[in-house]
């Protein structure tokens, strides 16, 4: 006989143990808990798995996750449309906000390069990013991109993309996380942060003085 | 501004959130990730999980999930309909028929009594198994429940609840785990382990040998 005892419980099981980082016994833990919830718990969360794959839609300046052409941050007037934070993904964007740090707009690259993975700049949202420099009025491209040789390459070939415009390039500082210990930082983050010193002035920040 | 840029994005997160183990951080990811993929699977994991609530029946004799009102081992003549396995859940029914060594049937309880957790023996189907023995021709039932305090408990109940049948009450095997090295066994399994020896010719399995 079948494992499962129904066809409905396999199907759903099936289709769980999809998602990434669930397999086959959690995706069962997950399917019997919706049998034991209220049926209009089962029904919000299926319809909105549906509704969110269908009707999303991607703002058409920055690629961010929107419900309507524009996000709210693209449609925000108050914010700073002339700096650019180019990032990975929608997650990194979150992460940014959640910072409270920030008042510029996005640009939400959709990845990095990566030829282990088969992703290379065509892949990837930077035609656009170098059509908005040419025609919009950016002063300055923040690269917020991860630390990892990926993140390195990314940078680099948007730096050689933009080097011609006449636009400040940065990249989010590097070094000592706050509340980390020296001697269990790397070497090579370390000796960077030693190279990057900076004013002492600059370390003294609002959250802590 | 919201944390999420989309009401779509935010509402499937607060319900893949409530599934359990999945914390807003992981339902994010999920919901990236049925974002990413093809819009068929986001309807088929959607539509099986409503079709999965609102469809599912439960067996009448033992309380299975099923697809009718007869589980397909309930509804199987090949199988020993005289011999009961009492059973917490589903998952152990599946965990039992794994092993190909069961041909009988099961009663599955829905849970174990639990005073900690406020589950009590009426909350259980017990009062439809002693009515199940009481009619049907039963010789054997096996409680195989969680080696717990609260597995014991309910074994306990059951026990006396039908010690007036002239029926055999088995539980199955304790003792050391197959693979087990003695050293890092427990006290009280090992102890129970000498208590409740067995002869020799039983411990040659098939499998094994």
């Amino acid at each position: 006989m079948n494992t499962y005892s129904s066809k409905l419980l396999e199907n759903s099981v099936n289709e769980l143990s999809k998602l990434p980082g669930i397999g086959k016994k959690t995706a069962l833990r997950l399917a019997l808990h919706i049998l034991k919830e209220e049926s209009n718990y089962a029904e919000s969360l299926g319809s909105s798995i549906i509704e969110l794959r269908n009707k999303i839609q991607y703002c058409k300046t920055c690629h961010n996750i929107s419900d309507s052409e524009a996000c709210e941050i693209c449609a925000n007037p108050k914010r700073d449309h002339s700096t650019l934070c180019v990032v990975e993904d929608v997650r990194d964007v979150m992460a940014i906000e959640n910072t409270g740090q920030f008042n510029g707009v996005y640009h939400i690259l959709g990845g990095i390069i990566s030829p282990m993975d088969g992703i290379g700049p065509s892949d990837l949202n930077i035609e656009s990013l170098i059509r908005k420099v040419s025609e919009d009025n950016t002063n300055e491209i923040i690269m917020a991109l991860s630390t990892t040789i990926e993140g390195d390459t990314t940078n680099y070939y948007i730096y050689k993309k933009l080097s011609h415009f006449n636009i400040k390039i940065t990249t989010i500082a590097r070094g000592i996380s706050i509340g980390d210990e020296l001697e269990y930082a790397d070497e090579i983050t370390l000796g960077r942060s030693i190279i990057n010193r900076m004013p002492y002035e600059n370390s003294l920040s609002e959250e802590r003085f």
